[in-house]
């Protein structure tokens, strides 16, 4: 299993602090997540059909033609090396680097041949492979890339048969940078996720937009009732909830402003989005882990990236969920700054 | 994608009745299913991490040494055929007959030699198979097979590397005939799952007991967070309520009861479990669609499963969940044998 932010569990273990006192700021998650409706009982009880208001409310929040409903995008991520290697055999696969690791990861694990690459080279690599894939904004960096740019891109490899796959799990507080729109053509496929603006990373629900060709094939291959009933029922209500959808981007805006502000005050350079904010080992003038330990023991637990071949050096900072949080962690930045800057 | 029980959306489209008008009982699912608790917050907005307190609930309620919490069985039974493939290559799989279809299914989707065979062929087909796979009782026909029988086949398959899949999916209304103790022995994989006697199908979880080393081997191949995080407090909850499970266990067996005497005061024979009843072609005269027919006409949706090689031809009734729909089901019987028998 790969190393995921998220796992407090090490944090109680490594630290001998109880679970409850704990800051984690480890994943990039809403903390103001969607409040769940009191689910009907029959989602619990029935086997999940597939739901046609679910996908209607998907297509319209994200603007994509079509959709599929999967368990997380962590099973389209599993599932598209898969689907690849049936169709087209071993590919040339070039994922973004520093990314999210599954990415790599899977396709590597169907023996397709990967290269990462960093974000200022993709162009240059696009005519050398067969499928392309990186997250828009990335996670954990916060790098972007212009839609005009990805839709050039998917043509050149839609020309050959190629794919691109653009894993927006961060693209709801910035919806203009989406290519979702795009994803009539054939080359071109889209990851979203409820877990990370919504705060939904519990139910296990996110969506492909892709041709219909390509998410009947996905569809089969992932096998009926794959969306639990309350998943369901709580992502139709969450997506077709416009005022709180408003209102979360324009809280979380400011959230992100206060976490932006916070770093520069204790001298840290950082970029992100509106839900996290990326320190490097050379923001943070090589003391990466040291801060990490720092905050660690002061119960506050940041997602630190340690080095490795196109693996950045740094760390992630979450949002505090409430105002005892930003407390905290302003003051334990304020003590950082006095012993160290 | 195959054709399953449970669809009733089929039903409201195909006999134009409104949704909420249809008496369902076209799965094997306990109508008086466990009530879900008020799940906490984080379980919807926390990436669902590893649960010691759900396995651990598991082990004891299925006395299994070792569980893998997946997302229904449905996901092992997509992924085991795939594992072997991966560990051992292109297998010769039985698979008993009739069956649940995603089993033949999901072996033949990955190449390997699939052949169906009649439980009463079983003990002579073990010694030509790699892998052999039965549901135990069978659904829909409710065919069982002794425990003992179970581990001597398993013996025999495992000396040669081979596997034996039970699936135990409608064990729980008599937990004597389960191998799951057994399965610290390499050769034997028993799948599980809370969707039938807890009624908890929309929750998307089953479990999976095996040696550890294929179930390490599965986990790494399903991937991290597979199970939402409101499935894990609803089965922890459900799992450990021994008194529910002991008034629940005397529930279905008074209403399994029920269901076979209707059935005999309508002159048909059959055969099954405390949560379904199966009437073949051969019980019903001949007039399998007839009867299928009859009673959708009136609002109750029976599964009907159409001829075919190594597939059962007949109905196969669930449970009511409340009195007036018992009543309905009683007077529907009544019509179909003033006009029919």
């Amino acid at each position: 299993m790969l190393e995921h932010g998220g796992n407090l569990r090490d944090a109680v273990h490594s630290f001998k602090r109880p679970l409850s006192e704990w800051l984690d700021l480890s994943t990039g998650i809403n903390p103001r997540f969607y409040p769940a409706p009191i689910v009907a009982d029959h989602a619990w009880h029935r086997l999940p059909e597939h739901s046609d208001d679910l996908l209607a409310a998907a297509k319209s929040f994200y603007g994509a033609p079509e959709m599929l409903a999967v368990a997380g995008t962590q099973a389209a991520i599993q599932s598209l090396p898969l689907l690849r290697l049936t169709a087209a055999g071993q590919s040339r696969v070039v994922v973004s680097a520093p990314s999210y690791a599954e990415h790599a990861h899977q396709w590597r694990r169907w023996e397709h041949q990967v290269t990462e690459c960093l974000y200022s080279g993709l162009d240059a690599a696009i005519d050398e492979a067969d499928v392309v894939v990186l997250c828009n904004p990335n996670n954990p960096t916060g790098e972007v890339i212009a839609p005009e740019t990805l839709l050039r891109w998917a043509n050149r490899l839609e020309a050959r048969g190629g794919w691109l796959i653009v894993d927006e799990a961060f693209g709801d507080t910035n919806p203009n940078l989406s290519v979702a729109a795009h994803t009539h053509q054939s080359g071109l496929i889209v990851l979203r996720s409820v877990g990370k603006f919504f705060g939904l990373a519990g139910i296990r629900l996110g969506f492909v937009a892709a041709h219909p060709t390509l998410l009947q094939r996905l569809a089969a291959h992932l096998g009926p009732w794959a969306i639990s009933g309350p998943a369901q029922q709580v992502a139709i209500a969450a997506l077709r909830d416009h005022a709180w959808q408003t209102d979360t981007r324009h809280y979380l805006e400011l959230q992100g402003q206060r976490l932006r502000g916070l770093l520069i005050d204790a001298g840290m350079s950082s970029s992100g989005t509106d839900l996290f904010q990326w320190a490097s080992h050379r923001d943070l003038s090589g003391r990466t882990e040291l801060l990490w330990h720092f905050m660690a023991e002061r119960g506050i637990w940041l997602r630190w990236f340690a080095q490795a071949p196109f693996r950045p050096h740094g760390v992630r900072f979450g949002l505090p969920g409430d105002e005892i949080g930003w407390q905290r962690l302003s003051h334990a930045l304020m003590e950082w700054t006095q012993q160290y800057v």
